[in-house]
């Protein structure tokens, strides 16, 4: 267990088998694991710790934003997700459907019974229940707009799950809000992608781009969905939260429409919009690296765990209670917020072992504290963006700058991160051979994003569907010039980010 | 719309009619409704806004009493839940059943399809799947205790729903741990109850008699369960929350052991635990009045709310700013452990209206300013405990002494609870001809909780269970000596509390 650089703490190499790794980081940082339920995950406390710190910053952006949290059922009537055809087409494949309210004993087994005149679907998302909802609460100009959120499970079935990416059932906030007229939800829609996007950079050190999706990627029923997306080690894109302007589709089909001020009768527009867990996913394959998990400081259950280093009864008795007093000190610091979060790991355990199992659990600072230490007034600091660079440092130096030295490793996880996003878009790919190539090679070495014209065909979509290549979204910042598709070869006038994705 | 004292805003009586005064204090508070799905609700900003400050002093709890949240699936395998007779005994008859995981057209309807290979329950509580996670997590005595708990909705199949009371799909939190040995586990259970019975008392002003559950009225598969008992204000008792002391029960059927420090292997001793979205049915039930709701202060999602008084748009230029004002002084005064949740209410209303509305939703306290406040530097302030004793207070006093205020109303509806309560608990009935003659006037002034010895036996619960009365509880507070069973005149141990519950 010594740092030797040639040996790393996680069983498999990000290089060597991403997939593998990320499973590895996950078992190793016992963050969650796989159930008896076919793609549904048990999310264990230090998972769960980072998704409650996550909700917390995102739920206070909602509020902020005007909006009041609710809860809508988690089962949908069948005959009221058919309404809108688009969106129930969209969601058909992958539904949860509970046909039976109770259970009777048979030849000695259970089996379902009661069955329900008309099916009850599990909830994919909420847009047909709110709707509903929307549609009873809203009478007039004056009661516009609506501005809610829930935070809820959800269950689309899958067939090849992975925990925290793709998972039957999973946990996600979504807002939905009802406008009088298009440009309000334009605008909100806009508002909630960039509450997203702040959340990721300034929160999660995860860099995105924020853009518009092509008509093949949109969500089902909606008029326009914006993405933010962001670039896993590995290279491949994952959609880390959208924003849906749903126009008038939703209202037509749930009708909700109210009458404005001179009397007449309009539909409301809606959106949507929201982020899940898998935005942990995201946070493991941008910040992990070979010896396991790094969490943002923003979101580290613990961000500081003192290891008091005790080898006989005598120096326990000196380091233990030293090592709370540490805590304690550091305790009344505010860093992003909120006070500092500090853990003294008393496990009977050797020392070792325990520093790797913080590692790998991606703690930002571990300190160590043994007798000598205490002598010279000192701890042993470990910090996860840098393990080869363990160093003392005095108790009142850490205690005075801990806030100092966490902003600093969120920093750095943010700068790591967008410096090899930027190694890896290409911004100099100009056809499809190039495009072909460039995609073809799927050792770790290569793959990533590229920026390119492109012309919005669908028969473009086919051609790079072919190649496992997905438009990941138009970005919003654009050339002032159009150029020439680099999948057709047509004129086109914005680019694109092509990338395959999770 | 004036404050007659023969006319109220609540539109029956709970003299007259109970259970419609509560759909109405509901209704009229905007709390929550009745959604297209049976038995399921939807909670709106107000109902949701309460749950989450429950909520949050609970999780604060929960931690500090060493527990740590997770998540587990919302699906149990028909085949797993099927392994503690008694449990799933308990719950067969109100599970919602998963058969199906995908819809296909079929002419021109969807209908379900893919049908699973075995039947998925939708949770109706998750000893079952923690169990299994728990029987991986445990190998050795160092692996104990695990303290674990989870935020969740739960489907339990509801006949006879009603709102926050009795719902198909209700929120929760849920307890679960495992122990080396029973004396650990039953002190677990026992802190537990105690944590529930200070959030109902101490933060939702609700008295509650803690004790034991006899054997008929436990938790399907516990070998103990304990419960909070709340009266409401039609005499009938609400459990508020339990907590289970499990034996090894579920820690045979989950294969749940462990090596102990001689080496030999034991079965762990479980506990589970859980307070409810009907919490704040109690709350409705116990603080509201025939003016609608009254919400302790501690869980009101505003605590103050202003209404700028403004007959033209002359006074609304000097009143709407002061208002604004006045909420950001208040602001920045901390009341149980939170600043002070301050709204002002801009919304073009009349002004009676207005005030009324917030008084059916319960707002602690309601300050109404206009233009000659304004002059004499004075708000009116109505407190929701004393509608008809609305007075000026200069706006300095109010200021310096908001906190003060809200506490005095969070007492005041303590002790109103606790005196109602007092006044229909009856400790002088002592044969089952004075039971019955108490039990079966039904009308609004009588009923009640009875106090008295009982012989813990099946044939009385029989007796009792003609006359639609339960026993809630053998509470902890005990006489010395024994006595005569109420029911059956036989000995008796220990006094129980008898009534009808919902």
């Amino acid at each position: 267990m010594a740092n030797k650089p040639t040996k790393t703490a996680i069983r498999f190499t990000r290089e060597a088998d991403f997939p593998a790794w990320y499973q590895e980081v996950v078992k190793e940082a016992d963050m969650a694991e796989n159930s008896g339920v076919r793609g549904c995950m048990v999310i264990k406390p230090w998972g769960y710790g980072i998704w409650e710190l996550l909700q917390r910053r995102l739920d206070r952006r909602i509020k902020e934003t005007g909006h009041q949290n609710c809860y809508f059922p988690l089962f949908i009537p069948l005959e009221l997700i058919e309404k809108e055809a688009a969106h129930v087409e969209g969601f058909a494949k992958e539904m949860a459907v509970v046909t039976h309210h109770r259970l009777v004993a048979k030849d000695g087994k259970l089996v379902p019974a009661g069955e329900l005149e008309s099916p009850l679907v599990v909830r994919p998302t909420s847009e047909t229940m709110i709707g509903e909802s929307f549609a009873k609460w809203v009478r007039s100009y004056r009661d516009l707009p609506v501005l809610i959120n829930q935070w809820a499970n959800v269950v689309r079935w899958e067939m090849r799950p992975r925990v925290f990416l793709r998972t039957s059932e999973f946990l996600w906030q979504e807002g939905h809000t009802a406008h009088a007229d298009e440009a309000e939800a334009r605008a909100e829609t806009a508002t909630m992608l960039e509450v997203y996007r702040d959340l990721a950079e300034n929160w999660l050190a995860i860099p995105v781009i924020p853009g518009e999706k092509s008509e093949s990627e949109r969500f089902p029923g909606a008029v326009e969905t914006h993405t933010i997306e962001a670039m896993m080690q590995d290279g491949k894109a994952l959609q880390a939260g959208t924003s849906h302007y749903l126009g008038q589709n939703f209202a037509h089909a749930a009708n909700i429409k109210f009458q404005d001020a001179e009397g007449g009768e309009s539909y409301c527009h809606t959106t949507s919009w929201g982020v899940s867990t898998r935005m942990i996913g995201a946070m493991i394959m941008t910040h992990g690296d070979d010896d396991g998990l790094r969490v943002p400081p923003t979101v580290a259950p613990y961000q500081v765990v003192i290891l008091p280093i005790a080898r006989d009864e005598e120096a326990a008795a000196r380091v233990l209670p030293a090592a709370d007093e540490l805590a304690a000190r550091i305790s009344d610091t505010v860093a992003f917020g909120d006070v500092v979060r500090v853990h003294v790991d008393k496990r009977d355990m050797n020392a070792g072992e325990k520093r790797w199992s913080w590692i790998k659990k991606g703690a930002p600072i571990i300190l160590e504290l043994g007798p000598r230490d205490l002598d010279q007034g000192t701890v042993m600091v470990t910090k996860r963006t840098d393990i080869q660079g363990k160093a003392p440092q005095t108790t009142d130096e850490f205690a005075a700058t801990v806030k100092a030295q966490l902003q600093g490793i969120q920093d750095q996880l943010f700068a790591e991160a967008k410096a090899y996003r930027a190694s890896r878009v290409r911004a100099d790919i100009t056809d499809l051979a190039g495009l072909k190539a460039f995609f073809a090679d799927e050792s770790h070495a290569n793959g990533g994003f590229v920026r390119a014209y492109w012309d919005e065909s669908t028969a473009s979509e086919e051609i790079l569907k072919e190649m496992a290549v997905t438009v990941r979204c138009l970005p919003y910042d654009q050339p002032e010039t159009g150029g020439i598709c680099v999948v057709t070869g047509n004129p086109a006038a914005k680019q694109a980010i092509f990338a395959k994705a999770y």
